[in-house]
């Protein structure tokens, strides 16, 4: 495959989602919104189960050329019409996708956590860099330009002076047979449980806010987790955890598979104070908001109404942003670096949960 | 001094303020507010600034009688006119006047941290059992009617269902010369710092929550404190901790003296959430808000407005409930109860800030 044609062609990058992933129906429309991308194939084991997603995903966000649907990963990796691939699989299973992706030349949009741990994502990285192809996390949420406005909110010394605290909760109850069949729960497949599905979101916003820097120590507390089966170690069910800073500065999250759905964010300065009452998912993510002293700031995002469902502004830029740098063909460090950071964070609370005491970041 | 005469006069408790700390001034407008307590002494080893803090406030709030001005804490122990001392001493002078106080007789509201620990405490409480009289913390918050309307919201099953998380904040930033000069941060005086004065706070509201179940076992931390001088330990500045309880619910508090003004709290159920942004001093207190899952409930307060300045309901709800158990002649165990329990809490979070480890409470 030669450079122009893994960089796109016609201005649209062409991807190809790797699983039928429920998750993957809103970003079919977050690609179809984007300008600059198209879907061209669907990967299933069950080829029926891929042509009845495209089927559908097709009736609400419907391709010129409808997207092909392919029987296995491997011929996904193979095609000669698919530049990047979407890959929602399990976090057990992202490593050895993510590097063979790299290896077949496809840049990469991964969910998140994405890996069982720092080294392992280290490699996925090396393979994407030796490959030429771009790595970036499915955080949305870093995308909606919402983002822009708070940071320049932080910035304001005048009104919000130095950062000294980040607090942050997300949660959402697992509802019907969640605790007994869905994969998030799932030791295996995703044995950081909460931690990985939420608070991925939590620390990559305190990251987002310290401006990159990592926390010199963190803590971790399982609070309670899923019982041990087959030699499987408890998945945490909800989990609270304390990032330290050098200067002073501290942030605490917390999140639960077992509580209502919130999902806040609340940074405090030596003047001032910012708070989001849905940071992962405006909750009108056409006209976001968020409160810096209690006057509420909307954002909007620019983006037309979504005629065809649930607004999908953020993915839509996510996938925007994505494309933009597959299309230029260049290689943006920066998405690989955070996910890393965001990674070695999860891992250092996991590994504080574990030994019962601070873990120190190397 | 004959039990009549100890539980009020004419269908009002008698109040010696001790001291002319200003937090007094509020308290005074409170007890004038209450219809079942008058200010009748107010002590200050100079006499002269005791005349001068009554006369100011008698210009806000006048009693028919000005209360007398006393020149010494004993004068005022001594006092034939006085039923109830209201004590905004230091929290390391506390101990030797609650004790004193007891022993002459009289009733005690004192401001907190009630003591410099909890053996401290039960050894005042110990003297204010012997001595049959009541005792009873300034936490105002507990006396407002908000606080019974956030428990029918916790209570209720469909909507809230059980509680699993408890955050809270609480902090202001010391301006001008409070590092320097604040009592709050006096290693002697106040050794908690932030921790007794805005941590006292939040652990009390998530003992409120969680009806007064202790944690099992607590986590503290102090980000950053003062420095040590004259042999004299660092006091918090600003400072986390974390709360975990039976059953797997758990609580999370921040506290700063280097941080905006923030007083909130949020209670996570299985079902709902609660959120309070004004939890310490509502920001209307005459009509205090409280959110249950997006939709705000306002409680009026009873009072009518306070044309002599900033709203004191919830202060004068306190003298009144004190008040009334003065003369009811009965002594309400409960009060000292709760104090000596967030005592406690506040201790091991302490110790475990110093010990960098989980404490266990006996």
């Amino acid at each position: 495959m030669d450079e122009k044609q893994k960089n796109g062609v016609d201005g649209k990058v062409r991807f190809g989602f790797l699983s039928t992933a429920q998750i993957g129906r809103k970003n079919w429309r977050a690609v179809f919104h984007s300008g600059n991308a198209i879907v061209t194939a669907v990967a299933s084991r069950d080829v029926d189960r891929g042509r009845k997603f495209i089927a559908n995903c097709q009736q609400q966000a419907p391709f010129e050329t409808a997207p092909a649907a392919l029987g296995s990963y491997d011929e996904l990796l193979a095609s000669k019409t698919v530049d990047a691939l979407y890959i929602p699989l399990p976090t057990a299973l992202r490593k050895e996708w993510v590097i063979r992706a790299a290896e077949a030349g496809k840049h990469v949009v991964c969910e998140k956590p994405c890996a069982l741990n720092a080294a392992d994502l280290e490699e996925m990285m090396a393979a994407c860099r030796r490959n030429r192809v771009q790595f970036m996390d499915g955080v949305m949420y870093m995308h909606h330009p919402r983002m822009g406005a708070m940071r320049s909110a932080l910035n304001d010394e005048a009104g919000f002076g130095q950062i000294r605290r980040i607090m942050a909760m997300f949660s959402f109850r697992g509802g019907g047979d969640f605790f007994k069949a869905n994969i998030r729960v799932h030791g295996d497949m995703e044995p950081a449980g909460c931690l990985g599905d939420l608070g991925w979101y939590c620390i990559r916003f305190m990251l987002w806010a310290m401006n990159w820097q990592l926390p010199r120590e963190v803590s971790g507390r399982m609070i309670s987790g899923t019982e041990p089966r087959g030699g499987v170690a408890p998945v945490p069910l909800d989990f609270s955890g304390e990032l330290f800073f050098d200067g002073g500065v501290s942030g605490g999250f917390y999140n639960s598979f077992l509580v209502g759905m919130q999902q806040w964010a609340n940074v405090s300065g030596t003047k001032g104070a910012l708070r989001v009452n849905d940071f992962v998912q405006p909750v009108n993510d056409l006209e976001a908001a968020f409160e810096v002293n209690g006057a509420v700031t909307k954002v909007k995002s620019g983006v037309g109404g979504q005629p065809d469902g649930e607004a999908v502004s953020q993915q839509m830029y996510l996938f925007r942003h994505f494309s933009d740098l597959v299309l230029s063909g260049k290689i943006d460090a920066f998405w690989p670096e955070i996910a890393l950071k965001t990674q070695r964070v999860l891992d250092a609370c996991l590994e504080s949960a574990g030994a019962g005491r601070l873990v120190a970041l190397g």
